[in-house]
Protein backbone atom coordinates (compact mmCIF):
# COMPACT_ATOMS: atom_id res chain seq x y z
CA UNK A 1 0.00 0.00 0.00
CA UNK A 2 1.30 3.69 -0.89
CA UNK A 3 0.52 6.65 0.86
CA UNK A 4 -0.39 9.34 -1.18
CA UNK A 5 -0.03 12.99 -0.13
CA UNK A 6 -1.68 15.83 -2.26
CA UNK A 7 -1.14 19.28 -2.38
CA UNK A 8 -1.95 22.23 -4.91
CA UNK A 9 2.24 23.09 -5.41
CA UNK A 10 5.38 22.08 -4.18
CA UNK A 11 4.45 23.36 -0.02
CA UNK A 12 3.45 19.59 0.40
CA UNK A 13 6.78 18.04 0.45
CA UNK A 14 7.53 19.22 3.43
CA UNK A 15 4.69 16.49 4.98
CA UNK A 16 6.56 14.07 2.31
CA UNK A 17 9.19 14.92 4.20
CA UNK A 18 8.54 14.33 7.35
CA UNK A 19 6.65 11.06 6.23
CA UNK A 20 9.88 9.65 4.49
CA UNK A 21 11.83 10.52 7.68
CA UNK A 22 9.47 8.66 10.29
CA UNK A 23 8.09 5.74 7.81
CA UNK A 24 11.06 4.94 6.00
CA UNK A 25 9.92 1.84 4.25
CA UNK A 26 6.69 3.00 3.38
CA UNK A 27 5.91 3.79 -0.46
CA UNK A 28 4.23 7.28 -1.22
CA UNK A 29 3.15 8.75 -4.11
CA UNK A 30 2.87 12.54 -4.32
CA UNK A 31 0.81 15.06 -6.84
CA UNK A 32 1.82 18.57 -6.54
CA UNK A 33 -1.15 20.70 -8.77
CA UNK A 34 1.36 22.72 -9.89
CA UNK A 35 -0.77 23.89 -13.12
CA UNK A 36 -3.31 25.71 -10.61
CA UNK A 37 -1.09 26.76 -7.81
CA UNK A 38 -2.43 28.83 -5.34
CA UNK A 39 -6.05 27.39 -4.41
CA UNK A 40 -5.94 29.89 -1.22
CA UNK A 41 -7.89 32.45 -3.65
CA UNK A 42 -10.25 29.98 -5.52
CA UNK A 43 -13.92 29.59 -3.91
CA UNK A 44 -14.89 26.24 -2.55
CA UNK A 45 -16.63 24.71 -5.13
CA UNK A 46 -13.48 24.89 -6.76
CA UNK A 47 -11.26 23.85 -4.76
CA UNK A 48 -13.53 20.85 -3.64
CA UNK A 49 -13.48 19.85 -7.73
CA UNK A 50 -9.93 20.58 -7.92
CA UNK A 51 -8.83 17.95 -4.89
CA UNK A 52 -11.37 15.42 -5.54
CA UNK A 53 -10.00 15.76 -9.41
CA UNK A 54 -6.41 15.30 -8.13
CA UNK A 55 -7.43 12.89 -5.57
CA UNK A 56 -9.02 10.59 -7.86
CA UNK A 57 -5.77 10.64 -10.07
CA UNK A 58 -3.65 9.22 -7.09
CA UNK A 59 -6.50 6.68 -6.32
CA UNK A 60 -6.56 5.18 -9.90
CA UNK A 61 -3.24 5.01 -10.73
CA UNK A 62 -1.78 3.86 -7.08
CA UNK A 63 -2.86 1.59 -4.72
CA UNK A 64 -3.08 3.93 -1.85
CA UNK A 65 -3.52 3.00 1.75
CA UNK A 66 -4.41 6.36 2.66
CA UNK A 67 -4.39 9.71 1.33
CA UNK A 68 -2.39 13.17 3.08
CA UNK A 69 -4.10 16.18 2.23
CA UNK A 70 -1.26 18.77 2.74
CA UNK A 71 -2.94 21.79 1.40
CA UNK A 72 -4.07 24.30 3.77
CA UNK A 73 -7.05 25.28 1.75
CA UNK A 74 -7.84 22.10 0.71
CA UNK A 75 -7.34 20.74 4.63
CA UNK A 76 -10.15 23.45 5.63
CA UNK A 77 -12.16 24.06 2.17
CA UNK A 78 -12.94 19.93 1.07
CA UNK A 79 -12.16 17.49 3.25
CA UNK A 80 -15.51 16.41 4.10
CA UNK A 81 -16.17 16.05 0.31
CA UNK A 82 -12.70 14.17 -0.09
CA UNK A 83 -13.90 11.74 3.01
CA UNK A 84 -16.97 11.39 1.51
CA UNK A 85 -15.98 10.31 -1.95
CA UNK A 86 -12.78 8.30 -1.28
CA UNK A 87 -12.77 4.77 -0.45
CA UNK A 88 -9.21 5.39 1.76
CA UNK A 89 -8.66 7.48 4.94
CA UNK A 90 -7.84 11.02 4.78
CA UNK A 91 -5.89 12.81 6.66
CA UNK A 92 -5.93 16.95 6.18
CA UNK A 93 -3.30 19.27 8.17
CA UNK A 94 -5.25 21.30 10.28
CA UNK A 95 -6.78 18.98 12.37
CA UNK A 96 -3.66 17.16 13.54
CA UNK A 97 -1.25 20.23 13.73
CA UNK A 98 -3.74 21.95 16.15
CA UNK A 99 -4.22 18.89 17.68
CA UNK A 100 -0.79 19.32 18.32
CA UNK A 101 -0.60 22.64 19.50
CA UNK A 102 -3.52 22.35 21.99
CA UNK A 103 -1.97 19.28 23.96
CA UNK A 104 1.79 21.15 23.50
CA UNK A 105 0.65 24.53 25.19
CA UNK A 106 0.55 24.98 28.88
CA UNK A 107 -0.64 28.18 29.12
CA UNK A 108 -3.20 27.65 26.69
CA UNK A 109 -2.02 30.65 24.46
CA UNK A 110 -1.56 29.35 20.70
CA UNK A 111 -0.13 31.33 17.78
CA UNK A 112 -1.05 30.81 14.53
CA UNK A 113 0.76 31.91 11.35
CA UNK A 114 -0.11 31.38 8.09
CA UNK A 115 -1.18 32.82 4.13
CA UNK A 116 -3.65 35.56 4.10
CA UNK A 117 -5.99 32.74 3.02
CA UNK A 118 -5.36 30.58 5.51
CA UNK A 119 -5.72 32.79 8.26
CA UNK A 120 -8.60 34.64 7.13
CA UNK A 121 -10.40 31.40 6.91
CA UNK A 122 -9.91 30.69 10.93
CA UNK A 123 -9.54 26.85 10.23
CA UNK A 124 -7.32 26.47 12.89
CA UNK A 125 -8.88 29.09 15.49
CA UNK A 126 -11.99 26.84 15.31
CA UNK A 127 -10.10 23.41 15.68
CA UNK A 128 -8.00 24.99 18.32
CA UNK A 129 -11.18 26.10 20.07
CA UNK A 130 -13.07 22.95 19.43
CA UNK A 131 -10.43 21.11 21.11
CA UNK A 132 -10.11 23.46 23.83
CA UNK A 133 -12.57 26.00 24.33
CA UNK A 134 -10.29 27.89 26.89
CA UNK A 135 -7.24 28.29 24.75
CA UNK A 136 -6.63 31.94 22.94
CA UNK A 137 -5.67 32.48 19.60
CA UNK A 138 -3.83 34.89 18.12
CA UNK A 139 -3.29 34.73 14.30
CA UNK A 140 -1.08 36.45 12.47
CA UNK A 141 -1.00 36.63 7.76
CA UNK A 142 3.07 36.49 7.02
CA UNK A 143 3.14 36.80 3.44
CA UNK A 144 6.78 37.45 2.97
CA UNK A 145 7.54 33.71 4.32
CA UNK A 146 6.65 31.54 0.99
CA UNK A 147 8.50 33.32 -1.51
CA UNK A 148 11.13 33.61 1.09
CA UNK A 149 11.28 29.95 1.67
CA UNK A 150 11.44 28.83 -2.48
CA UNK A 151 13.95 31.52 -2.91
CA UNK A 152 15.79 29.07 0.03
CA UNK A 153 16.64 32.65 2.17
CA UNK A 154 16.04 30.48 5.04
CA UNK A 155 19.63 30.58 7.33
CA UNK A 156 19.66 31.93 10.66
CA UNK A 157 22.42 34.06 9.46
CA UNK A 158 20.40 35.69 6.54
CA UNK A 159 19.80 39.04 7.10
CA UNK A 160 16.66 39.80 5.47
CA UNK A 161 15.38 36.25 6.75
CA UNK A 162 16.36 37.73 10.65
CA UNK A 163 14.49 40.88 9.71
CA UNK A 164 11.50 40.07 8.23
CA UNK A 165 10.68 36.77 11.21
CA UNK A 166 11.24 39.63 13.69
CA UNK A 167 8.85 41.89 11.97
CA UNK A 168 6.19 39.62 11.92
CA UNK A 169 6.70 36.97 14.97
CA UNK A 170 7.83 40.07 17.49
CA UNK A 171 3.94 40.91 18.10
CA UNK A 172 3.41 37.22 19.70
CA UNK A 173 6.04 37.63 22.61
CA UNK A 174 3.64 40.58 23.40
CA UNK A 175 0.70 38.34 23.28
CA UNK A 176 2.49 35.58 25.66
CA UNK A 177 2.12 32.60 23.30
CA UNK A 178 3.58 29.17 24.23
CA UNK A 179 3.17 27.70 21.38
CA UNK A 180 2.80 28.51 17.48
CA UNK A 181 0.95 26.71 14.61
CA UNK A 182 2.89 26.69 11.67
CA UNK A 183 -0.27 26.29 9.42
CA UNK A 184 1.53 26.93 6.12
CA UNK A 185 3.31 23.66 4.42
CA UNK A 186 6.40 25.83 3.16
CA UNK A 187 7.00 26.88 7.15
CA UNK A 188 8.74 23.77 8.35
CA UNK A 189 11.85 25.61 6.00
CA UNK A 190 12.04 28.65 8.22
CA UNK A 191 11.70 26.81 11.32
CA UNK A 192 15.22 27.77 12.49
CA UNK A 193 14.57 31.28 11.89
CA UNK A 194 11.44 31.46 13.56
CA UNK A 195 12.76 29.23 16.66
CA UNK A 196 15.81 31.84 16.70
CA UNK A 197 12.95 34.74 17.20
CA UNK A 198 10.90 32.70 19.38
CA UNK A 199 12.94 30.54 21.56
CA UNK A 200 10.79 29.91 24.28
CA UNK A 201 8.09 28.87 21.63
CA UNK A 202 7.18 25.64 20.52
CA UNK A 203 6.33 25.05 16.91
CA UNK A 204 3.78 22.71 15.51
CA UNK A 205 4.36 22.05 12.31
CA UNK A 206 1.74 19.99 10.05
CA UNK A 207 4.27 17.77 8.16
CA UNK A 208 5.35 16.43 11.63
CA UNK A 209 2.18 15.91 13.06
CA UNK A 210 0.77 14.48 9.90
CA UNK A 211 3.55 11.97 9.67
CA UNK A 212 2.99 11.06 13.21
CA UNK A 213 -1.18 10.84 12.72
CA UNK A 214 -0.21 8.72 9.51
CA UNK A 215 2.05 5.82 11.46
CA UNK A 216 -1.47 5.49 13.71
CA UNK A 217 -3.19 3.97 9.95
CA UNK A 218 -3.18 0.60 10.39
CA UNK A 219 -2.12 0.33 5.92
CA UNK A 220 0.90 2.15 6.37
CA UNK A 221 2.91 -0.61 6.24
CA UNK A 222 6.82 -1.34 5.78
CA UNK A 223 7.67 -2.64 2.35
CA UNK A 224 10.81 -4.21 0.78
CA UNK A 225 11.16 -1.84 -2.09
CA UNK A 226 9.19 1.05 -1.31
CA UNK A 227 8.24 2.98 -4.17
CA UNK A 228 8.50 7.22 -4.36
CA UNK A 229 6.65 8.66 -7.29
CA UNK A 230 6.21 12.09 -7.83
CA UNK A 231 3.01 13.77 -9.76
CA UNK A 232 3.04 17.31 -11.15
CA UNK A 233 0.50 19.13 -13.23
CA UNK A 234 3.06 21.66 -14.54
CA UNK A 235 6.78 21.86 -14.53
CA UNK A 236 7.58 25.70 -14.29
CA UNK A 237 10.88 26.29 -15.01
CA UNK A 238 13.51 25.57 -11.81
CA UNK A 239 10.78 23.20 -10.70
CA UNK A 240 13.37 20.83 -9.63
CA UNK A 241 15.51 22.99 -7.50
CA UNK A 242 12.81 24.38 -5.85
CA UNK A 243 11.00 21.05 -4.66
CA UNK A 244 14.46 19.33 -4.03
CA UNK A 245 14.83 21.93 -1.53
CA UNK A 246 11.62 21.18 -0.20
CA UNK A 247 12.23 17.56 0.00
CA UNK A 248 15.39 17.52 1.35
CA UNK A 249 16.81 14.87 -1.25
CA UNK A 250 16.63 14.38 -4.66
CA UNK A 251 13.12 13.54 -6.94
CA UNK A 252 13.75 10.15 -8.67
CA UNK A 253 10.70 10.07 -10.55
CA UNK A 254 8.39 13.14 -11.85
CA UNK A 255 5.94 12.39 -14.24
CA UNK A 256 4.04 15.29 -15.35
CA UNK A 257 0.31 14.34 -15.84
CA UNK A 258 -3.18 16.13 -17.08
CA UNK A 259 -6.37 16.80 -14.61
CA UNK A 260 -7.58 18.82 -17.50
CA UNK B 1 -15.85 56.85 -24.22
CA UNK B 2 -14.63 54.72 -21.55
CA UNK B 3 -10.99 53.56 -20.77
CA UNK B 4 -10.93 50.38 -20.16
CA UNK B 5 -7.96 48.65 -17.71
CA UNK B 6 -7.77 44.90 -17.38
CA UNK B 7 -5.33 42.89 -14.78
CA UNK B 8 -5.62 39.70 -12.97
CA UNK B 9 -5.31 41.21 -9.74
CA UNK B 10 -4.51 44.28 -7.81
CA UNK B 11 -1.48 45.26 -9.90
CA UNK B 12 -2.81 47.03 -11.98
CA UNK B 13 -4.05 49.78 -10.02
CA UNK B 14 -0.48 51.14 -10.33
CA UNK B 15 -1.55 51.57 -13.96
CA UNK B 16 -4.64 53.27 -13.65
CA UNK B 17 -3.35 55.52 -11.39
CA UNK B 18 -0.53 56.82 -13.89
CA UNK B 19 -3.72 57.27 -16.19
CA UNK B 20 -5.92 59.53 -13.87
CA UNK B 21 -2.82 61.30 -13.04
CA UNK B 22 -2.25 61.81 -17.09
CA UNK B 23 -6.09 62.06 -18.17
CA UNK B 24 -7.67 63.23 -15.16
CA UNK B 25 -10.87 64.19 -16.87
CA UNK B 26 -11.41 60.82 -18.88
CA UNK B 27 -14.19 58.19 -17.40
CA UNK B 28 -12.28 54.40 -16.63
CA UNK B 29 -13.59 51.29 -15.70
CA UNK B 30 -11.08 48.67 -14.32
CA UNK B 31 -11.41 45.03 -14.00
CA UNK B 32 -9.19 42.70 -11.60
CA UNK B 33 -9.67 39.31 -11.87
CA UNK B 34 -9.12 38.80 -8.60
CA UNK B 35 -10.80 35.39 -8.49
CA UNK B 36 -8.84 33.82 -10.80
CA UNK B 37 -5.42 35.73 -9.89
CA UNK B 38 -2.38 35.17 -10.90
CA UNK B 39 -2.53 34.23 -14.02
CA UNK B 40 0.84 33.81 -14.58
CA UNK B 41 0.86 30.12 -13.67
CA UNK B 42 -1.40 29.04 -16.56
CA UNK B 43 -1.57 27.70 -20.06
CA UNK B 44 -1.77 30.19 -22.88
CA UNK B 45 -5.49 28.76 -23.49
CA UNK B 46 -6.43 29.19 -20.11
CA UNK B 47 -4.75 32.42 -20.42
CA UNK B 48 -6.44 33.76 -23.30
CA UNK B 49 -9.45 32.45 -22.63
CA UNK B 50 -10.05 34.30 -19.38
CA UNK B 51 -8.84 37.66 -20.99
CA UNK B 52 -11.17 37.56 -23.66
CA UNK B 53 -14.20 36.48 -20.89
CA UNK B 54 -12.71 39.88 -18.36
CA UNK B 55 -12.81 41.93 -21.77
CA UNK B 56 -15.74 40.74 -23.11
CA UNK B 57 -17.67 41.93 -19.46
CA UNK B 58 -15.73 45.36 -19.54
CA UNK B 59 -16.96 45.72 -23.66
CA UNK B 60 -20.73 45.02 -22.47
CA UNK B 61 -20.88 47.47 -19.35
CA UNK B 62 -18.98 50.11 -21.03
CA UNK B 63 -18.58 52.21 -23.63
CA UNK B 64 -15.10 51.87 -24.43
CA UNK B 65 -12.65 53.77 -26.51
CA UNK B 66 -9.53 51.56 -25.85
CA UNK B 67 -8.87 49.02 -23.54
CA UNK B 68 -5.56 48.48 -21.44
CA UNK B 69 -4.28 45.10 -20.51
CA UNK B 70 -2.17 45.95 -17.26
CA UNK B 71 -1.14 41.77 -16.91
CA UNK B 72 2.27 40.66 -17.84
CA UNK B 73 1.13 37.75 -18.52
CA UNK B 74 -1.75 38.61 -20.18
CA UNK B 75 -0.01 41.20 -22.04
CA UNK B 76 2.69 38.31 -23.10
CA UNK B 77 0.29 35.17 -23.97
CA UNK B 78 -3.36 36.67 -25.22
CA UNK B 79 -2.79 39.94 -27.07
CA UNK B 80 -3.32 39.06 -30.44
CA UNK B 81 -6.17 37.04 -29.58
CA UNK B 82 -8.08 40.37 -28.00
CA UNK B 83 -7.40 41.97 -31.00
CA UNK B 84 -8.81 39.84 -33.07
CA UNK B 85 -11.94 39.34 -31.44
CA UNK B 86 -12.18 43.07 -30.14
CA UNK B 87 -13.36 46.27 -31.79
CA UNK B 88 -11.78 48.37 -29.41
CA UNK B 89 -7.90 49.30 -29.55
CA UNK B 90 -6.16 47.03 -27.21
CA UNK B 91 -3.13 48.15 -25.55
CA UNK B 92 -0.33 45.89 -23.64
CA UNK B 93 1.95 46.65 -21.11
CA UNK B 94 5.35 45.12 -22.99
CA UNK B 95 5.36 47.22 -26.55
CA UNK B 96 5.46 50.34 -25.16
CA UNK B 97 7.47 49.70 -21.59
CA UNK B 98 9.94 48.08 -24.03
CA UNK B 99 9.57 50.75 -26.42
CA UNK B 100 10.41 53.27 -23.75
CA UNK B 101 13.31 51.34 -22.12
CA UNK B 102 15.05 51.22 -25.44
CA UNK B 103 14.41 55.11 -26.22
CA UNK B 104 15.73 55.66 -22.93
CA UNK B 105 19.03 54.02 -22.89
CA UNK B 106 22.16 55.39 -24.20
CA UNK B 107 24.40 52.02 -24.15
CA UNK B 108 22.18 49.44 -24.92
CA UNK B 109 22.12 47.64 -21.84
CA UNK B 110 18.98 47.22 -20.44
CA UNK B 111 17.95 45.65 -17.43
CA UNK B 112 14.22 43.79 -16.91
CA UNK B 113 12.76 42.70 -13.41
CA UNK B 114 9.54 40.83 -13.27
CA UNK B 115 7.67 37.71 -11.61
CA UNK B 116 9.36 34.35 -12.26
CA UNK B 117 6.40 33.92 -15.01
CA UNK B 118 7.49 37.13 -16.60
CA UNK B 119 11.09 36.42 -17.10
CA UNK B 120 10.99 33.21 -18.51
CA UNK B 121 8.44 34.25 -20.79
CA UNK B 122 11.13 36.25 -22.21
CA UNK B 123 8.19 38.76 -24.01
CA UNK B 124 10.24 41.83 -22.60
CA UNK B 125 13.35 40.87 -24.12
CA UNK B 126 11.85 39.80 -27.29
CA UNK B 127 10.49 42.67 -28.03
CA UNK B 128 13.69 44.73 -27.13
CA UNK B 129 15.36 43.09 -29.35
CA UNK B 130 13.50 43.62 -31.80
CA UNK B 131 13.16 47.52 -31.63
CA UNK B 132 17.29 47.59 -31.15
CA UNK B 133 18.89 44.34 -32.36
CA UNK B 134 21.70 45.38 -30.55
CA UNK B 135 20.92 45.88 -27.38
CA UNK B 136 22.34 43.27 -24.86
CA UNK B 137 19.42 42.32 -21.93
CA UNK B 138 19.92 41.18 -18.06
CA UNK B 139 16.55 39.79 -16.97
CA UNK B 140 16.21 38.93 -13.28
CA UNK B 141 12.81 37.49 -11.36
CA UNK B 142 12.19 39.13 -7.99
CA UNK B 143 9.83 36.87 -6.20
CA UNK B 144 9.73 38.88 -2.92
CA UNK B 145 8.84 42.06 -4.68
CA UNK B 146 5.39 41.24 -4.71
CA UNK B 147 4.34 40.22 -1.57
CA UNK B 148 6.79 43.47 -0.19
CA UNK B 149 4.45 46.14 -2.27
CA UNK B 150 1.01 44.27 -1.06
CA UNK B 151 2.90 44.68 2.27
CA UNK B 152 3.67 48.42 1.68
CA UNK B 153 7.05 48.40 3.23
CA UNK B 154 8.36 50.03 0.76
CA UNK B 155 9.90 53.12 2.19
CA UNK B 156 13.31 54.18 1.59
CA UNK B 157 14.18 54.12 5.06
CA UNK B 158 12.78 50.06 5.36
CA UNK B 159 15.50 48.30 5.99
CA UNK B 160 14.06 44.79 5.15
CA UNK B 161 13.29 46.79 1.56
CA UNK B 162 16.37 48.00 1.12
CA UNK B 163 18.16 44.46 1.81
CA UNK B 164 15.74 42.79 -0.24
CA UNK B 165 16.29 45.44 -3.24
CA UNK B 166 19.85 45.26 -2.51
CA UNK B 167 19.86 41.56 -2.93
CA UNK B 168 18.17 41.44 -6.36
CA UNK B 169 19.19 44.49 -8.16
CA UNK B 170 23.21 44.70 -6.90
CA UNK B 171 24.16 42.74 -10.03
CA UNK B 172 23.02 45.14 -12.25
CA UNK B 173 25.66 47.26 -11.46
CA UNK B 174 27.78 44.78 -12.77
CA UNK B 175 26.56 44.16 -15.65
CA UNK B 176 26.56 48.22 -16.60
CA UNK B 177 23.00 48.81 -17.82
CA UNK B 178 21.80 52.07 -17.61
CA UNK B 179 17.56 51.37 -17.81
CA UNK B 180 15.71 48.94 -16.41
CA UNK B 181 12.32 47.84 -17.18
CA UNK B 182 9.63 47.84 -14.24
CA UNK B 183 8.04 44.25 -15.92
CA UNK B 184 5.45 44.12 -13.54
CA UNK B 185 2.80 46.26 -12.54
CA UNK B 186 3.66 45.85 -8.89
CA UNK B 187 6.85 47.57 -8.86
CA UNK B 188 5.78 50.71 -9.32
CA UNK B 189 5.19 50.86 -5.63
CA UNK B 190 9.31 50.22 -5.32
CA UNK B 191 10.33 52.82 -7.55
CA UNK B 192 11.93 55.30 -4.66
CA UNK B 193 13.82 52.14 -3.28
CA UNK B 194 14.82 51.08 -6.64
CA UNK B 195 16.15 54.61 -7.42
CA UNK B 196 18.36 54.43 -4.09
CA UNK B 197 19.62 50.96 -5.01
CA UNK B 198 20.68 51.96 -8.41
CA UNK B 199 20.89 55.52 -8.53
CA UNK B 200 22.36 56.08 -12.13
CA UNK B 201 19.39 53.47 -13.73
CA UNK B 202 16.67 55.05 -15.52
CA UNK B 203 13.48 53.49 -14.63
CA UNK B 204 10.98 52.29 -17.18
CA UNK B 205 8.05 51.81 -15.68
CA UNK B 206 4.77 50.18 -17.75
CA UNK B 207 2.47 52.76 -16.26
CA UNK B 208 3.82 55.59 -17.57
CA UNK B 209 4.73 54.42 -20.46
CA UNK B 210 1.19 53.03 -20.61
CA UNK B 211 -0.55 56.12 -19.73
CA UNK B 212 1.85 58.03 -22.47
CA UNK B 213 0.44 55.68 -25.28
CA UNK B 214 -3.13 56.12 -24.18
CA UNK B 215 -2.78 59.64 -24.92
CA UNK B 216 -2.13 59.27 -28.38
CA UNK B 217 -5.67 57.64 -28.55
CA UNK B 218 -8.16 59.42 -29.83
CA UNK B 219 -11.08 58.22 -28.06
CA UNK B 220 -9.54 59.40 -24.83
CA UNK B 221 -11.15 61.95 -24.62
CA UNK B 222 -12.01 64.64 -21.40
CA UNK B 223 -15.85 64.27 -20.39
CA UNK B 224 -17.79 66.58 -17.82
CA UNK B 225 -18.10 64.24 -15.00
CA UNK B 226 -15.67 61.34 -15.64
CA UNK B 227 -16.67 58.04 -13.68
CA UNK B 228 -14.11 55.78 -12.73
CA UNK B 229 -15.68 52.29 -11.88
CA UNK B 230 -13.68 49.13 -10.52
CA UNK B 231 -14.86 45.38 -11.12
CA UNK B 232 -13.35 42.35 -9.59
CA UNK B 233 -14.32 39.25 -9.49
CA UNK B 234 -13.72 38.35 -5.77
CA UNK B 235 -13.24 40.60 -2.64
CA UNK B 236 -11.09 38.79 -0.49
CA UNK B 237 -10.54 40.05 2.82
CA UNK B 238 -8.40 43.48 3.00
CA UNK B 239 -8.44 43.78 -0.42
CA UNK B 240 -9.35 47.60 -0.43
CA UNK B 241 -6.54 48.79 1.83
CA UNK B 242 -3.90 46.68 -0.60
CA UNK B 243 -5.90 48.45 -3.51
CA UNK B 244 -6.21 52.00 -2.74
CA UNK B 245 -2.27 51.74 -1.80
CA UNK B 246 -1.80 50.33 -4.93
CA UNK B 247 -4.05 53.24 -6.89
CA UNK B 248 -2.96 55.93 -4.42
CA UNK B 249 -6.61 57.01 -3.70
CA UNK B 250 -9.74 56.08 -2.80
CA UNK B 251 -11.87 53.51 -4.67
CA UNK B 252 -15.93 55.12 -4.85
CA UNK B 253 -17.36 52.68 -6.49
CA UNK B 254 -16.70 48.77 -6.22
CA UNK B 255 -18.50 46.15 -8.01
CA UNK B 256 -18.38 42.35 -7.73
CA UNK B 257 -18.82 40.25 -10.97
CA UNK B 258 -19.01 36.94 -11.52
CA UNK B 259 -16.96 35.50 -14.82
CA UNK B 260 -17.81 32.17 -14.41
Amino acid sequence: MTIGVFDSGVGGLTVLRAVHRRLPEVGTAYLGDTARVPYGTRSKETVTRYALNAARLLVERESLGALVVACNTASALALDALRDKLDVPVIGVVEPTAARAVSESKNGRIGIIGTPGTIHSGAYEREVRRLNPEAQTFARACPLFVPLAEEGWTSGDDEIARLIAERYLAPFREDGIDTLILGCTHYPLLEGIIEQTLPNVVLADAAEAVAAALELEPSARPEKTPLRRYYVTDVPKGFRLVAERFLGREIEELLEVDLG
